[in-house]
């Protein structure tokens, strides 16, 4: 039996697809539920997106909750143009795979995460990849699960290198600061798994015809999905010769801490102004002894792309 | 004799003056020379002010050189309420002291750290802790000179806690981002100590009353120009719990550098609207397996603190 359980909170897009697979692929956590969020895309395409995945590679025993559509501060939401270029306008690169057949549960993804909280306690993994949203309201409507959760493990953020949104602001954060704040200063150990280290693991089409050369549906897909993505960052990041695996490498940090060196900070993201969305420290805990939360400011790039190819090709290799 | 040769590039403020005595009392190093900046005072009273702790300390042989006036931006510098505030209006927290009987060099700063770059070469420990004005006017005057030096060890900056001038921005850097932001991408062996450990070394009253009780006249001044210092922070800073000691601890940093654990990472510094000073990261060199610069990240700070009373109060008690 796994020692973890663990909650992906995802707004599926590409790199959240990928997360799903590195979750699946990866023995010491079962996966047991997907909250879906905005942010790539719109919810409601988010959570079939998810199930859909889920069903191409036949692990349809994972149980996909619908969260929040839009942020705590604003009562609506509409993809901006950046996100569409970089996962395309379906969030999978405009790849298509077949309609799921079943659907989303009918608990809220806050409650799931309320639910499971009290149920697994310390073994609980959250693994947010998108807004923090889900987790916040959670928390709020559940203070009590910020004791209980093993730790979250968030992809988000930028400590020691500019945003993606603007020169202080990554993307995920950037959805609904107040939220993130709320989450950061909540108590909850948390990891944040930000552009930090996530622009230093990249893949390549090198990579991805691996996939494609499994001869499998699942690989083929994933292949044509990423290869999208690939593309996108050529254009968007192109100093970086490959795309960022930002939301699977924060799911190999949750079961493995050892792929980042991290630095102990009390944080807060700033919420207002020019500065809104940015992750930072916060300036009056600095003499704080045993800050809660952790900050990864480096990665051993070689060992998780070896891990994620050598996880991810043998998951695509036998989903069909 | 003494394994590095040490430039202070001060703006001769109360920190820079226990930079003074911290540079005096460390015997790895011979303090060769004093360049003087803009910053917490205009250029020619932070000149006068060196001149007057050296004479006031007994250690006459250090020459002092005036460096530019202003950032290379600007005509013309005025310096800031909040400085005066905290430093004082004579940058020593009003308190009075011999006018020294000597005046600075002929010699302009920027030449000084040409002519020392030449002459020493990896044994030159360059620290500044006011504007990079200086610094950068000499690289742009000899560029060879950064790959003579030892090290440039800068107070300055702030990457994983907010600035103390704006939410971005350090004091120093935000004198003149344009000459930081040279200096960090010059490929210069920079150490960058900022508000990530500075404002964890903290000072009291219950250790200026040491050197109070020492009985000499250097220890008193001492005590209470810092006292000042102290009673300034309480206002602007009373969740610190004590006065920062910015500049002393790159002084410390730059003969031991075991003081701080380093975050090796490219760095640039922000130019225009509301980001303009801030340091972070250079997102284009994220990938580079070598980055020239570090920024410290973590202190030992019982280990510096020990150090710094130690040698200081030595240095007070043997200054008459």
């Amino acid at each position: 039996m796994a020692e973890y359980k663990m909650i992906l909170d995802l707004d599926t897009g590409i790199d959240d697809a990928l997360a799903i697979a590195y979750a699946l692929a990866t023995p010491e956590s079962d996966l047991i539920g997907i909250v879906g969020s905005y942010g790539n895309i719109l919810v409601e395409q988010g959570v079939q997106n998810s199930l859909d995945l889920l069903e191409m590679l036949i692990h349809t025993e994972v149980p996909v909750y619908q969260g929040l559509s839009h942020s705590s501060t604003t009562d609506h939401f509409d993809v901006m143009p950046i996100s569409a270029q970089i996962h395309g306008k379906n969030g999978i690169g405009e790849v298509e795979i077949p309609t799921a057949k079943r659907k989303a549960e009918t608990m809220s993804g806050p409650d799931f995460f309320i639910e499971a909280a009290h149920k697994y306690g310390k073994k609980l993994l959250i693994v947010p990849t998108g807004p923090l949203t889900n987790l916040a309201a959670a928390i709020k409507k559940d203070p009590e699960i910020v004791n209980l959760v093993g730790r979250v493990t968030l992809m988000g953020g930028a400590l020691t290198v500019p945003g993606n949104v603007n020169p202080v602001t990554e993307a995920n954060i950037n959805q609904d600061p107040e939220a993130a704040d709320f989450v950061f200063r909540s108590g909850i150990p948390l990891t944040m798994v930000g552009l930090d280290v996530t622009t230093r693991t990249l893949l390549t089409t090198k990579e991805t015809q691996k996939w494609r050369d499994l001869g499998t549906f699942a690989g083929q897909k994933y292949a044509d999905i990423v290869d999208y993505y690939i593309d996108a960052y050529k254009v968007t990041s192109p100093h970086l010769g490959g795309c960022a695996l930002h939301d699977p490498l924060a799911v190999g940090v949750a079961v493995e801490s050892s792929l980042v060196t991290t630095l102990a900070l009390d944080m807060k993201v700033d919420t207002e102004g020019p500065y809104a969305g940015r992750t930072i420290g916060d300036e009056t805990k600095v003499n704080n002894p045993n800050p809660i939360s952790k900050a990864a400011i480096g990665v051993n790039k070689d060992k998780f792309l070896d891990e994620f190819m050598e996880k991810l090709t043998k998951l695509f290799a036998e989903a069909n």
